[in-house]
């Protein structure tokens, strides 16, 4: 068979068990991913085997110490998959619900009813704990899943896989689609776009890692791609902000937890109040040593400051700007006012999530209509955009698109929706 | 420049009055939209004289009667282009809606908000109409609108979106974008891909027309498309279906309009009812000359019947099933049962609109899960698939995608959402 082929049998044998997980009820559902976790469990041993020696060649091929380390499972972290599926099943269905609904005057009953999407293809780096998380809400969500992993997690994947379709067999028997939960094995670089040239049987594509590794899929791929490149996020520091509740609001977004997506990567401060703020930031900052990249207006502020900070400081490039850095560094810019930080905003960032910090209403709903991210706050960190801290359960990912889902994708972002017309025999005039 | 830089050019500009419009109060957007539909009416003499350039040309280049006559602009066509944006502008607006609302235990207010999609780029064939209806739809939605129409009516479509774009301006002045309203006026086919080139800027793509005209659209695209590339809908009469009642809906969803996308062209008979329904059904399309190409079944049934009928009866090719004829062509084929009649619909639909007739609620919920389509019927023709019959008051096209608007697509399918956070303070612990 050539690789299309193999593909294509995949996706095919993916798109029939998304047909029969239609059929499921939700216990049914809630029963198979319990099962799951349990199953998780008992064979932690096993999986651990499996880990090892992906971790053995990972080893062998030079990897980071901190990409093994993402690789590793450790029994917590699988008992920490398996808490992750029992929350799943603790989750209300997805689908089913009825969105809408509306009489026609000729009676027609129409329901915009949500339902499973079909078959995802879910494609990421290197954690194994992806496999189970992920198969797990496109399973209860009622969607067939093919999954791609690191080549260096393939052991852990398939195994983790494997136990989770005996599991729901185990339970389920041939209600059980064992093509239902994929994990596609094949080495070969081209496995990615031969998968998603076949919107006839994949119905979505949802790839988490590195901007690199989303680009490469999203520049090759015929079905739909939900995803975020990056995440440069802002808060801006408007005149009206009381000044200690932005510079906690600053810090935390900075420095809470700074390798992640919603981490600030660019503070951005009203002239009006460069002058008093950006001494106090910049002191706040200094205390987890992070670096500030400056434009010419905040250095000249900093400047007599630099003998208190604990920061270095140096000047920001047009690069900068539109850079993620996932560290313990921030671009720092003096704009005027809220028009130019939502213009710097929307021409630097990456459209994820922004912070406004004002006590002025209307300056704040300028800038909560005006900047075209997926999540934009007022008064608030942007840490916030996670599927949890939205109470959404759990989380696939993060979308920056505008079509489909946009911001955090819990269990409703993997559903779609049809129109059910209920009749007693309306014909067309 | 080449077309790469003017399509860049183009785009942008739309981006940057996508912004803009996004400004607009919905009092704004209404004068706007009725000042336009005033000025199409005062310039009908105008339009008229521009139409009659494309006809000329187009005569020249020997396009059919039919095709002619869809280019044509009247007096009658173009009162009906400006009673549609007064329609449009009756209607609510479709951002700023609040579609969810939660408040977290640390106080923290989420509002989901609809929020317009940004730049549409509209791909359609001659009718010129159509300039007037996708603008009008999309500017309502505040999104900026990029127009590709067929060469033949160039002259047509570009002076309907240049009287929209004044008569905006000279009502909102600067506050309304020259660029809101765009048309792509180079006649390099290499356009299309060219803006389709640039997820940067182009939010999505509406291309409607022929199958072949979508397909290739869809094939090039980078940015995301909604679509339906055919409708080939069905009609599956149950064994517990009241006979009458089926005959009506049947008829009426091949024979009340035959050459548009929701009309049937395929009917499935359960085994058990054929010999009572097909003679019936047979008789009734007669009425209509409706040519039937049947299976084994089927054919065996009506043989006895043929001196009564006044349809054409022919054996059905497997080619037939997938077909969309658009005509008084029907294909028929008995079926052993619903489930059987769910397999063929999800192999030979196109996901469009399909209908049961059954008085059997637990038959009928079985098919309305099941049959993976925009919009299922129970007991109702598929001729329903339709903004207006919908009640969403006007139609920009029809989905059968499952990522982004799903069924007819009225002013709410033209927008997006984003997250609204609102605290006071609030930072991530």
């Amino acid at each position: 068979m050539t690789l299309s082929e193999q593909m294509t049998q995949v996706a095919k044998q993916a798109k029939a068990a998304s047909r029969l997980l239609g059929r499921l009820s939700s216990a049914e559902k809630n029963d198979a991913l319990r099962a799951m976790a349990d199953a998780l469990e008992r064979s932690s041993a096993t999986l651990q085997e499996a880990n090892a020696r992906d971790l053995q060649t990972a080893t062998a091929l030079g990897l980071s110490a901190a990409m093994l380390d993402r690789l590793r499972l450790d029994a917590k972290r699988i008992a920490a998959m398996a808490r992750g599926l029992r929350e799943v099943a603790a989750l209300p269905d997805p689908v089913g619900r009825v969105l809408e609904e509306r009489t026609r005057p000729n009676g027609l009953r129409l329901q915009k009813v949500s339902v499973p999407i079909g078959v995802i293809v879910i494609i990421f780096e290197s954690r194994p704990n992806v496999t189970a998380d992920a198969a797990g809400l496109c399973f209860k969500s009622g969607n067939a899943t093919i999954l791609r992993g690191g080549k260096e997690a393939l052991q852990s994947n398939k195994l983790i896989a494997d136990t989770m379709v005996n599991a729901g067999r185990a339970v389920l028997g041939a209600r059980f689609p064992s093509e239902a939960i994929q994990v596609v094995t094949t080495p070969d670089r081209q496995a990615i776009p031969a998968l998603l040239a076949l919107p006839q049987y994949v119905d979505l594509c949802i790839p988490r890692g590195g901007e690199g590794l989303i680009r490469a899929v999203a520049d090759c791929s015929r079905v739909p791609v939900i995803k975020h490149y990056k995440g440069v996020c802002h808060v801006y520091v408007d005149a009206d902000a009381d000044l200690k509740m932005a510079e906690e609001v600053a810090y935390n977004a900075k420095c809470q937890r700074p390798a992640v997506c919603n981490a600030m990567e660019t503070l951005l401060v009203d002239r009006k109040i460069a002058r008093a703020f950006l001494p106090l930031i910049g002191r706040r900052l200094g205390e987890q040593r992070v670096q500030l990249r400056v434009d010419a207006e905040a250095e000249a502020i900093l400047r007599p400051e630099i003998p208190n900070l604990k920061s270095e400081i140096k000047r920001a490039t047009e690069q900068d700007w539109f850079t993620e850095y996932n560290d313990y560094i921030l671009n720092v810019r003096v704009v005027d006012g809220v028009e130019a930080a939502i213009e710097h905003i929307n021409h630097y960032g990456s459209a994820h999530s922004d912070a406004i910090v004002t006590a002025n209403e209307t300056v704040a709903r300028r800038f909560l209509a005006e900047v075209d991210s997926a999540a934009v706050y007022w008064n608030a960190s942007t840490r916030f955009t996670d599927g949890g801290e939205f109470g959404m359960g759990a989380e696939i990912g993060i979308s920056t698109d505008k079509i489909g889902a946009r911001g955090p994708m819990g269990l409703e972002e993997l559903t779609s929706y049809k129109w059910l017309g209920l009749g007693n025999g309306q014909v067309r005039s």
